[in-house]
């Protein structure tokens, strides 16, 4: 497993925490997500083998958030 | 119908648009609910005879909103 600090720009509650971490969970190869509204943080635990990482931030941008780092 | 607007706070984004909408919805004898996190609003049409207000201040509230006006 490998593990990744993303910042994300746009979040604003614990909904929005939500819909990132469902979304996120369905990218192939993922583990475990956790995002924090407060901190503008999405953390993601995933198989390198298996996790296409622009998947990952494509999954955020389609919920309507913004990758500020990769 | 009777139509009230309801200011509300806490709400930051579409999400907590649609938990309102969701948790309000279900109020007996609700016919119509608006949210609107931008003007912190929500419109709710409801049957008088059938439609107890505090059971919809409730249901915002259980969502984790303020109800700031009745």
């Amino acid at each position: 497993m490998e593990r990744r600090v993303i910042q994300v720009s746009g979040m604003s509650c614990h909904h929005c925490n939500e819909a990132i971490k469902r979304a996120v969970s369905r990218v192939a190869g993922v583990a475990f997500v956790d995002a924090d509204y407060r901190e503008n943080r999405v953390v993601v635990e995933y198989d390198p083998q298996a996790t296409d990482l622009d998947a990952v931030y494509r999954a955020i941008e389609e919920e309507g958030y913004q990758v500020v780092s990769r």
